[in-house]
């Protein structure tokens, strides 16, 4: 059993939870036989849908029937106290009794219980959220996403490490080039904690990537650059605007496309293709957010994704551990 | 004379300039008979595209072969001297002979040669760069987009104004909804600056507009909000995501269509249907940021667009006198 990777469960948060995501752990099973899930939520629900889709030693169910509300507030959630399914999946990771944790309930709530529980990374001092962005050769790494507002430049340096051991995590054999979100190429442009945060990044030279120096908002998805690293205010309107710009494109799209028969049938005619463009733009593939910084992993996938989300997020969860993500931390910071 | 709007314009600024501006000027003069050019830059250029396509009571060439380039410094295009086209033609709208500006050349140089010439408006601060963005059901103001980094909640108020003034130029018959750029819509997120604005918008009722409170990145799309507002960082990093996302869909999609055979041919179907959605996300229908603050008004085209765009800009300047942009804004600072 040493050999599998021990994922920690919360089977209770998102929408049609624990259904989804059960079912994304039967989907993942599927392609990954080293993984071992560790499952916090109502047993009966649980082994309903899980049960003879997956060995016996593959899983085991925690049960409890207290649980995180995605209407909780973050300190209403923690104050439901230590039996929650969040808070048990957490703390299975904190006893070592699994590698990661993985919840697709409130984020909020998710990021305080786990500062509750788990500790900061030694000389970090705050936590990131940082997740996927496609571009056109790949991925992206992006941080921070809104866990904290106001950054100072050796929180900007800290989640360039991070970012940096995260990307090598998922793919191991990359050396990934660094840039700070700012408003110009220009060293001059940019506020004054981006101005510092360019010159730390420039003097310390690291084997583990390069900083390639600042880009703009039209250029995340040109694919050069393979860590995005802004303070969490920047970053969260960034992430929604784009996910609000594809949105809308794709919505207009299909609008155009069907306003006539015509069109209606060039867009079937053409459906294969369209579809191998949904596809690569998936939100599914992209999903699940990671919490850096506490020297314990924890995930959150989408709340509104489905089980093939959710198990692109076991995915991601997986390459984690395999990746020594923390370890990888440590050792630069 | 009197009706006639006139339109100071800097014949060389942008790409394939004068060209596409005076090919610009003559699109325009065919839908828009009420506007006199004041047009600056050098006069054999200009005359040999213009001649005979305009009647000469609808247009006047000032001659001068000083130019800013677009890799001027702002303080090295000021320092060209008064007579750049630039210079001339924002200092004759100061001396009231026009009644508003274009250019298409470098920003940072437009905005600083309009601070050396016009005064801000009083009790504003600082000026804003502002722009059209599309939506659901057609078009928002948003700013700041660049001109201002820090921004105090005095700043924002002073944004909503105009921009609520800009939008009720250019639609006259609308009351236009209000909303700040935030990473949340409950009142406690943000940062500090922004929940001032949050109050004092919410505390000096008008009569010019609703606020609506808090907008995220991912709504800003959705068109029930006409007039965003943002520190210049975070519009510019959400205005030039927007513009990256757009573009890598659209390059996406025509991959994929041009993928087969079958892609084609459908795509080749497909043809007006795409049209017409191009048409509705041509960013030639934006083209153009408004700096506002400024005791006259100052239009800046994107230095890339062709003589559609151009033109297009030309039509928002003509909204803009008509509708007593600057007056408005007096009216409500």
């Amino acid at each position: 059993m040493s050999d599998f990777v021990k994922i920690a469960v919360d089977a209770m948060g998102g929408d049609n939870s624990p259904n989804k995501i059960i079912e994304g752990i039967i989907h993942n099973h599927k392609k990954n036989k080293n993984v071992f899930f560790k499952i916090f939520g109502i047993k009966d629900k649980i082994e309903e849908i899980i049960d003879k889709k997956i060995d016996k030693n593959f899983y085991e169910i925690i049960h409890t029937e207290n649980f995180v509300l995605s209407s909780d507030s973050p300190l209403e959630a923690a104050k439901k106290g230590k039996n929650t399914s969040m808070w048990l999946a957490i703390e299975s990771v904190k006893k070592k009794n699994a590698d990661i944790v993985i919840s697709a309930g409130n984020t909020g709530a998710l990021l305080v219980i786990a500062k509750l529980n788990l500790n900061m990374i030694q000389n970090i001092d705050k936590p990131a959220l940082s997740a996927l962005w496609p571009n056109k050769n790949g991925m992206s790494v992006v941080l921070d996403l809104g866990a904290n507002i106001d950054c100072s430049s050796k929180n900007l340096f800290d989640f360039s490490i991070m970012g940096a051991a995260l990307y090598t995590s998922l793919y191991p054999n990359e050396k990934p080039n660094i840039g700070l979100l700012n408003i110009g190429s220009e060293e001059l442009k940019g506020n004054e904690t981006i101005k510092e945060t360019f010159q730390i990044l420039n003097e310390k030279k690291s084997n583990n990537y390069n900083f390639a120096g600042y880009i703009e908002g039209n250029q995340i998805m040109d694919g050069d650059i393979n860590v995005i690293i802004s303070d969490g205010f920047t970053g969260n309107i960034a992430l929604k605007t784009a996910e609000g710009t594809a949105n809308f494109i794709v919505r207009e799209l299909k609008k155009t496309m069907s306003n006539s028969i015509f069109g209606k049938l060039s867009a079937f005619l053409n459906f294969s293709n369209l579809n191998k463009f949904k596809k690569r733009l998936d939100p599914r593939l992209y999903n699940g957010a990671i919490f850096l910084g506490l020297d314990s992993p924890v995930v959150k996938s989408h709340g509104g994704t489905d089980f093939i989300g959710f198990s692109n997020s076991l995915d991601v969860c997986n390459k984690i551990v395999k990746g020594n993500l923390i370890e990888k931390i440590k050792r630069n910071i």
